[in-house]
């Protein structure tokens, strides 16, 4: 196995930021079960390995290039406060839209955490498309990859104009609001889209003029609001517990 | 008002640390919004407030030391990537234990993200004390603290040996495994005490053993598990939908 040259460093860390992720069509996954994640399903996608010598990482095929870095030359790559033992570059699939009845849309989410934690979520209640309006947080930024605990192979998300979707979709548009009808009492199917907004902002005034059906976790006791994650929690849960 | 002094950096710089935190009997507030509620109605336990010129505090009575420092000096004093413009040092409330007839037991919570996030949550949800086993993160964490956006003023939370704890109570005691009754299908009262695990590895052996209630948030999709503060927040909505 070859060693971790300095070009391959600069171009691994060059994908730390979406204008090079963009240009080479790459980006980075790391943490031993999520890379074999990425080698056991998406072995075609691999562009490159990089592995420390405690990884047990398992290669059926040596389709890729595959390096052997020092800790410290670990560490040096990656984005996670600690590097685990293994780092593979994966191409950036195509984009495609899919057939389903259920979509997650969201405007303007920023936190990494926050968008990993989606998808999280996404995979847990099987929505298998995320729309996102262009100012959203980008999905293969390295936090939100990692917050996805793999979901992020299998959710299917598309940067768009999100006011022209939605203004061309014939499905219902629930959107998370503050005054809108209690999702306790409200009868709500898994059919339709369901939009969520900026951590600060919530959802701009464009896309509420879209929103048909106006929906909010009722308050018991004195928080202003509700993490944007969680509450895309709790609303998926009310979408679904019905099924 | 006073320039902030070498001696007060260094001691605001020690209350990053637990350690410092239990001997002083102090903690961080940071941000406008939240030093502002601190000292609308903790004013009496305010031990020091620091402002910069663009800081729009209002201060009612200067019965605390008020320092004004610049923009550098709040930045190297700050627990924040981008600090605001104001931060109050408060005295840790005397411990307490409140009646109630619904609590959140947490085992061994670590990441700061989370633990603020579930204050929140139970604030939203009007839960109004929080046990946490002794390797819970400390609340006044200032990660915690700035995660619970407020929060932390209004939850008890009680650090204490857990499994004497729930061997004690006569309260039903719920908690969320993976392999429990499909929270759906279950009448679930808001009355008892509702146990989350640890990130990693789940509720330890010795507290599921006091679990009379094991229940479970059905997964639709391929998610191998939810965020802990998510799964919270879900549990929380069914306990409190039919109320």
């Amino acid at each position: 196995m070859q060693s971790l040259s300095k070009n391959k460093i600069k171009w691994i860390r060059s994908l730390q930021q979406k204008k090079f992720r963009e240009e080479y069509g790459l980006f980075i996954v790391e943490g031993e079960k999520m890379v074999q994640e990425a080698i056991d399903f998406f072995g075609h996608s691999i562009e490159f390995l990089c592995v420390t010598k405690s990884s047990k990482i398992n290669v059926p095929t040596s389709s890729f290039e595959i390096a052997l870095a020092t800790e410290e030359e670990l560490k040096s790559i990656s984005s996670l406060k600690n590097p685990n033992n293994s780092l593979v570059v994966l191409k950036i699939p195509a984009k495609k839209t899919i057939d389903t009845n259920f979509r997650i849309a969201l405007d303007g989410i920023q936190d990494p955490g926050n968008m990993g934690t989606i998808l999280r979520l996404a995979d847990w209640f099987n929505v298998k498309e995320i729309i996102c309006s262009k100012e959203t947080v980008d999905i293969y930024n390295p936090k939100v990859v990692q917050a996805s605990m793999g979901a992020i192979f299998r959710i299917n998300v598309v940067y768009c104009d999100l006011v022209e979707y939605l203004s061309k979709t014939k499905e219902p548009i629930y959107g998370a609001l503050l005054e809108g009808e209690n999702i306790y009492k409200k009868t709500i199917a898994p059919h339709g889209i369901l939009v969520l907004g900026n951590e600060g902002n919530g959802i701009s005034q464009k896309v509420i003029d879209h929103i048909k059906e106006p929906i909010t976790i009722p308050r018991f006791g004195q928080a202003e609001s509700l993490n944007v994650s969680v509450a895309t929690g709790i609303l998926l849960s009310e979408f679904f517990r019905g099924k």
